[in-house]
């Protein structure tokens, strides 16, 4: 009865407040940068390199770095969060079975924030920590405000966030594989870059939940900054 | 006096769990991608090319880019989670005011998943209930899981993480600067970048509360697996 509840009105507020899927989070982490840094390094080198095929080059060697950087550094950051979840469940297991009192101290505090008549804060201290398991998860969740991570969400995640890297740094890179001279790939790639940043920022904004055509603007804007500044910065050094 | 115990509270656990201020966090997220992508992407570009101010000319870019992406991309992000806190807050007023019961069953569902006794929930629910901004305030942080976001955070956020990509970026590019032959500098480079990710992942180690030795192997494999395989990739399609 009390899970069914919880079911519900957990249910109630999904529809209620939006919340990004994971999935989608990675998808938007690896597709934003994705479609960026390889334009930008792609427009960047047009402007002192006239072969195109050497774009592609730097362009498939940059999408290479980029998702291995943020895949793999994505899958090593995944895992350290889930070695310091467990460290801290161990400290918090052995503060609650040595430190009872202090332990319950905390949760008190933690009650007493909302300033609940001190009767009511001890009768709950009082069931929290009759039970060490759901102790050890109140302080988790609500003293150092972290949840469990999900188990497979590592791996998951890291691939995920390295194929949207490359599928997105592709796109960019395209106009220079058919167009021999990068000059006249360049006018190409931006064109067809910034329609696809407009577009991948509205459905952005769609599904994170913010105004879809602010996000589609503004997610144009930084591949076109990035593309621009690049561009100016391989000229001036050339 | 509430007030005090609280402050008291978080002070002894500052102390005994660490966590990363956000000034660390943001320049570790800045020069870990720094160190690896231009470090990567030079590596890649030195095996198809032989002139080392190409090399130099694609890293510069490549510099621009990705800070400007990741600076400028951090920005509007920390921009977008204070509008959706906004919003989320605004939304919580609502209710608050217009669904005042399901909002107080609301609280109940969070304090009955701590099986406290029906009788506290209800004296919990009571004095929450009472006081409009506290209510909202506990909605917004166990129901939600939000916080409220810092005001100046974000433009410091993606000041800090693009400045941190840029050092980053030209540690490996510095000796593609002072020596001619591309394959030559590239020996440095690896060199040099490598022995700056073990430091780099040892101090993150050190301040991230990860083993040192642990990060810093971890960030020096991220920084090779990506050079290496960028090198073989362009090797591949020139």
């Amino acid at each position: 009865m009390q899970q069914t509840e919880n079911v519900t009105s957990e249910g109630k507020h999904e529809e209620k407040h939006f919340m990004a899927t994971d999935l989608i989070r990675d998808i938007v982490i690896g597709m934003s940068d994705g479609l960026t840094v390889p334009f930008a390094l792609a427009a960047g080198l047009s402007g002192s390199v006239a072969n195109a095929s050497l774009v592609v080059i730097a362009g498939m060697a940059e999408i290479a770095a980029g998702s291995i950087a943020m895949g793999l550094g994505g899958y090593l950051a995944a895992r350290t969060d889930q070695e310091h979840y467990e460290s801290e469940l161990k400290r918090e297991w052995q503060e609650v079975k040595e430190l009872p009192h202090r332990e319950r101290e905390e949760v008190a505090d933690i009650l007493r924030e909302w300033q609940l008549p001190e009767e009511t804060v001890n009768s709950a201290v009082e069931s929290i920590s009759k039970d060490p398991e759901r102790w050890v998860d109140f302080m988790m969740k609500y003293e150092l405000g972290l949840e469990k991570p999900e188990p497979r969400r590592a791996r998951n995640s890291s691939l995920t966030i390295g194929l949207s890297y490359i599928i997105g740094g592709i796109i960019p890179l395209f106009p220079y594989m058919i167009i021999e001279h990068a000059q006249t790939a360049l006018v190409t790639s931006v064109i067809v870059t910034l329609i696809a940043l407009f577009v991948f920022g509205y459905v952005k904004g769609k599904f994170t939940g913010s105004k879809p055509l602010k996000s589609a603007w503004q997610t144009a804007l930084v591949g076109g900054a990035a593309a621009g500044i690049a561009f100016f910065i391989a000229k001036l050094i050339s």
